[in-house]
């Protein structure tokens, strides 16, 4: 019997910041499971920045989704029917299945959600892609030691809040940025960082400079724009810098009046700067030793962290293009179908 | 009995391109060795383009001259007293003397030049800090694979040349960037890249893609401003960017009307590029590897080099402000005094 589903297409392409013009419901028939494949009901569809790279018609790391395909996006979901062996009905799965309320997998890129390390929405956020993000980036990269310096934007979001609490549990100091008073107490006081900027400060450059008096050694890259121009004149010689995301440009912005690629490319020279770009796939191998080493961390209390979660599925988009506004406070979860009872 | 002596100082910081009224020649009586020094005399006077940098009161990775002071520098040089132990009258050495006919030095950064390993000239150029930055950078950031694709620019320059050359000795694809038909015939015909571009050709950016069809796995740069613009498109998924220099950038030069870091974040972003800057001093205990490798490819001529000597302590200046405009062709290296002869 078919089930009646619900997919967020992209209608249009955005000219700068998205609008809700851009995205177009469509109500469609589940389609059955055919062999080896499982029929998959979202429970928690994941909002991501990234996604609005995916969203232009420009070569980037992934394909762009094409004007009317189904935006991409990972979803915990439940296994309805299966036919692919090693899956059962009534499992709890992480799937590549975009913005649907239903659909089906083959297997590839489906994974096991183990409820026994923590919420199943966690897969999706502090022990799923942002974390381990945070996790691949800082060790493969970052290089961390202890004594050192860390800076990390966005740093009450999912990537960001892992980013630095693992900063501090390897020994760094770590120091935060993020937009707001409510935000900044957050990072402060319930993430424990050792000390928190607020970008919207209109001193932002200084007061960021006195809360590094031993200059930068490691900038976890989130944001690019103003951040990155406060950041440049801190960083110390042989200072790493993972470039991980440039939100401040994902809508068209980050550009200012001057040129400003000469000033990077000569601190990059006159300090020995390591800037790398990577996507988390590129350390998939290492998911094991996320898993075991961060998973106890956040069991215990020693890793926090925050979800935003948003009932209803035709959300989705209005809760997307708040999150690129920062409008967001935590990792942006859309609930689209209530937990299954155990 | 003290000897006649010329120096050339900074006599004011440039704006822009230098001009000779920066600099000044000073005569003054040589010193004579104190206790645990030795007096030197200056045979070859090496010009190179970081000597632009030094001359800002700018931060950068080693201090300013300041206005009045000796123009930094490397030189070959004879000793001609000795109160240092294992320096003896007559040795040639290479010493960070600066621009002087004669000095006297403690032994700091004092090295002995073996004459066995060619001409004493090679030690200030394929053999010397050119030739090192050259197989440094290329060997511990640019880890190249046989196969792939490396661009660099000054292709015809002391450190452009070896890189190209050591990159064809292992294995890659070896595309030079020159400047002006003379340049570029000897790119191609003498050092024996696989290609070459000049980058006045009116096309320069599709020709530079032409001669990569691969793409660009690594990129030398030791120039930024457009022949970055054209490198960046052209770069692979996880190539390397090894930054040792910014000549375009160095007079001032090298900015656009537009922003142009956006786009080169997003693309460190995209495709996971890695850009390191570096000095050859961070290497400095791969001399010895360096010296036992090449030495035995420049003497069998399988790496060729150039250099361009400009007779006369006094045209330093001139020959110094030619270089940065691209007028010389060859390891810039000034002859102050003849060699000793054995």
């Amino acid at each position: 019997m078919s089930q009646p589903a619900a997919r967020i297409v992209l209608a249009s392409r955005p000219q700068g910041e998205p609008t809700p013009e851009n995205f177009r419901l469509e109500r469609f028939d589940a389609p059955e499971a055919g062999k080896g494949q499982v029929l998959l009901k979202t429970i928690y569809l994941s909002l991501d920045p990234y996604m609005r790279g995916r969203m232009d018609d420009r070569e980037s790391y992934a394909p762009p989704v094409p004007v009317g395909g189904v935006m991409d996006g990972e979803v915990v979901a439940e296994v309805l029917e299966s036919n692919l062996p090693g899956y059962a009905t009534g499992d709890l799965v992480l799937a590549g299945l975009g913005w649907q309320t239903h659909g089906v997998s083959d297997g590839e890129g489906l994974r096991k959600v183990d409820p026994a390390l923590g919420p199943i929405s966690t897969a999706l956020g502090v022990l799923g892609m942002p974390g381990f993000t945070a996790y691949t980036g800082l060790r493969m990269i970052g290089k961390p030691k202890a004594g050192e310096t860390l800076v990390v934007a966005a740093a009450s979001g999912p990537v960001g809040s892992m980013v630095g609490q693992l900063a501090k549990h390897a020994g760094l100091r770590a120091v935060g940025i993020a937009g707001g008073p409510e935000k900044c107490a957050y990072v402060r006081n319930e993430l424990r960082f050792d000390a928190v900027v607020d970008h919207r400060d209109p001193d932002f450059p200084k007061r960021l400079a006195e809360a590094c008096p031993n200059g930068i050694d490691i900038d976890f890259e989130l944001v690019g724009g103003e951040v990155w121009q406060a950041v440049l004149p801190l960083l110390n010689r042989f200072a790493r810098v993972p470039v991980c995301g440039l939100v401040a440009h994902y809508n068209g912005g980050g550009a200012a009046e001057v040129d400003r690629l000469p000033a990077t490319l000569g601190r990059i020279l006159a300090r020995s700067l390591t800037l790398r770009g990577f996507i988390v796939y590129e350390f998939a191998d290492l998911l094991p030793d996320f898993l075991s080493e961060v998973a106890p961390l956040v069991k215990s209390g020693e890793v926090r962290y925050r979800e935003d979660v948003v009932d209803g599925f035709e959300k989705a988009p209005e809760a997307f293009i708040g999150m690129l506004r920062g409008g967001n406070f935590g990792k942006l979860i859309v609930r689209v179908a209530p937990e299954p009872t155990a």
